[in-house]
């Protein structure tokens, strides 16, 4: 595996914007394996993700700052640096349903995604087993109505001891405070059993069942304060019929679900996908 | 082709119902071409799709009411018997997007569409020269906030004319009147541009695009009378990406939009299409 | 869950038969759950499922045959009775790659797979854990060149000694030998991945990278003497683009091996589907 | 609509290359509207597209490639650059299955194509009508075992004639010599209905069925010397069951076509096709 960084940025689009970027790298003898642009004319803006090897390039990654500061400032970016060593570290929180967890741990022991998962986090004891098996520490936190607080306090308490830069809600069953959710911006993938915006909030699949839909989705996004608004990363849906009962609903949206939720998460460890207006960029 | 008859049944399940309706079809002759059954539990329902060769069929078309009847009511069945001889009339409406127009005509004409289309209603006059190439009568008529029920009027007095026993609106752009609605039970087909019920109501492609989603839909539904809430006869969707802008978004769309209301409106003509709580059963 | 019998028929298609066999369910006072009939008109076939609720059905089931007999001959009927009590005994063949093993095991122990998975064999120790893990006794068949007689008169004996019913290639590296096909017809589900009858045989993702296809598939069939040419129960497929490199491509296509192998099992053991002239007819 | 240059470019991937182009185009003043690039590290092969707006751009089109020379030169590129006033014109042939000429010239007419559709050529009088409806000069070039030199002669002659860039086989029941073919490199687009690699060569539908397949396809292609092998340019897929007959795949197929093939023109009119080792990289 090459050691690798990864430049990604957004900003005002300019005249110069990409002649500037790729003269900087050029001069520091960067070796570009991808690079990938997204304009927006209606919101004049410029997005890029560019990944170069290591190997050879001029500056050290505790230079870059200083040395692309200046060009940065000129153009109004922001920007981040990743360097594919740093792996991202993982929080997975869960309830009773297990279907998403154990295909992530099946994932990532697999080696499908780069990044370390150091915690799950369950408010029920029932997937220690699986837990137990791939190795991974296994928090029971039990949250009610009354306990919300402190419970989130104590999630908190373990999500910082374990420096925890992503927390994916793997079928998880409880609605995140707003104070959860203002301390991890665009860090909560959330998996949610319908195409969105269809059938926000509970038991989507029932309310599918009961309309009648003739396809059914799953929709993984960034949790923001407003349930089920945030940023839409991926989607995805299979065809129904008269002949599914709600129980071929269920059971065929937990295919969809795993699948739609271990993409988003790929991407977001992979550093793929930039945010702007809501919306998602994904660079794959 | 081969002349056939169809029957469509919708009752309450009983044991005997099969043998009743099968011992029946033997009595009179009848070599069964296709037979398809649904029954639902949880509403205690039977449905059936049979169609039969009428050739050597015992039965004359107008024998069969009278001999059927008796079975009809011990097992309080609502049926209706189609006979491929008589082929449903369609109306089409249409305002100035002309796609899903243009689609049908060349499908009917093509043969794929077992109907006749004696009438298309426009509130413009653009579509005049398709509707003329395919030979078919073209009326417009204008629709104001201030005309509409005189309008209506109007349109009654043409479908009665023409004997229309289905009307398919083609992205015709005014919403119809309660009246109208119950005038034609279960016989008015209408293309929404999402996915219901994601995006009920107008501008659907300009709320998908805003929304960020990741695939856009289109839904062909019986029109009822509360707006883009009828049973859904057929979905589909397309993927979409962060490199499609609004247009990109509306001409994908447009595929979509043919492809789904034209399989509504075919199996409406075949009689494959069945009701119940609002939801279609596609015998397909 | 209800106890229920299961009458699967395939035979040439005659009038009358449909009202014998529904009058002979109801007069042994069959409850019907589900019945799903196909007739090829080419083939002049009838093929048909149904299935009731054993409680208060009039013969038990070894009084069954006896009393269908008369009407199975009358028609020519080749027909099987299945009863829900009686779950299929599945043996998983497995190499290295564990995505469809981990994939079904964990299926079975949700509930998903309605059969006891009583013996798991590898041609390499690699999956041992995860047999474990879910409890299933693993067997380690060595297969090289010279001992391939031997390994599958090995194979064989494990075979009958777990009284096992159907065989799934679980990604399962090696070819099986005419005897050993001709002593399990339609009895073994094997996963091509690929989108028969393309790139039939070795290395299918490695050829569909090199021809640039846009789509990538897999392929659940029954092994027949001919490599890769039985009938085909289930495909699916997944878009690619010029990003994906092979790695992609093969990442892609486990998500569609394990659902594509999983949905074939499941219809196997739910006993929906039907054989003829290689093709299948899927009663879902 | 604004007038625009599309720059693509395929060459060598090395050091610099992004940093040259960028700075050549923004020495030059160009607005940038959109950027794509693909490497391929296997091939080291890096390939571009770049569109800017010509308002401002400080070259006049006969200026660019004595500008541009040196730096092409300097990184040994194949380079094409397309203004978007410059209309590709294009040749329609067609037998007598009508649906993908029908489609393109509604497409057409719709403004979804960028280019002149200036000649349809057929072996068959049937489509003239429709060639009339759209005012487009419709040639009958009859084809037969015999006369087949002379044939593609006159065809020839028609295309010089009318300036033809590319040629659109809209399901044309002729294979072209390969005289043609390589009078037309990558100038020629076929729509071939099946999912290419599987059924190759003639009546893919009638074989699709005999096979059983779950799923058919259509492909889009270029036309190489080697019948449906040459690169794909786009690829879909329906589903279909053992409900449906060889007339609904075909009838279901054709809906395939005229999508996968309207995508190939547009695609290879709007300048977002570049090649390379018999593959298609799609700019979209």
């Amino acid at each position: 595996m090459k050691k690798t960084a990864t430049l990604l940025i957004n900003c005002p689009d300019r005249k110069g914007l990409v002649a500037a970027i790729a003269d900087f790298l050029y001069r520091h003898n960067a070796n570009i394996l991808h690079a990938d642009q997204h304009q927006d004319a209606a919101e004049n803006l410029f997005l890029m993700r560019v990944e170069w090897d290591l190997e050879g390039f001029g500056l050290q990654p505790e230079e870059f700052e200083r040395e692309f500061t200046p060009i940065a400032q000129q153009f109004q970016m922001q920007w981040q640096l990743k360097l594919s060593g740093q792996k991202p570290r993982l929080a997975i929180f869960v309830s009773k349903y297990d279907h998403c967890l154990v295909d992530l741990l099946y994932r990532h022991q697999s080696g499908e995604l780069a990044c370390d998962i150091p915690l799950i986090i369950s408010n029920h004891p029932d997937t220690q087993r699986i837990a137990d098996f791939y190795g991974i520490p296994f928090e029971v936190v039990e949250v009610t109505k009354e306990n919300k607080a402190e419970a989130e306090s104590r999630q908190f308490a373990l999500l910082d001891e374990h420096k925890i830069d992503l927390i994916v809600l793997a079928r998880y069953m409880q609605v995140l405070s707003p104070e959860f959710v203002k301390r991890y911006p665009q860090r909560v993938i959330n998996i949610h059993h319908s195409f969105l915006p269809a059938f926000v909030g509970a038991r989507p699949y029932h309310r599918a069942f009961e309309r009648g839909v003739k396809l059914i989705g799953a929709t993984s996004h960034y949790v923001t304060e407003v349930l089920d608004e945030g940023p839409i990363i991926e989607q995805d849906i299979v065809r129904v019929s008269h002949r599914d009962q709600l129980e071929d609903l269920i059971q065929k949206g937990r295919d969809l679900e795993k699948v739609v939720l271990s993409r988003a998460v790929r991407w977001h460890v992979e550093n793929r996908i930039l945010l702007y207006s809501n919306k998602t960029v994904i660079f794959d």
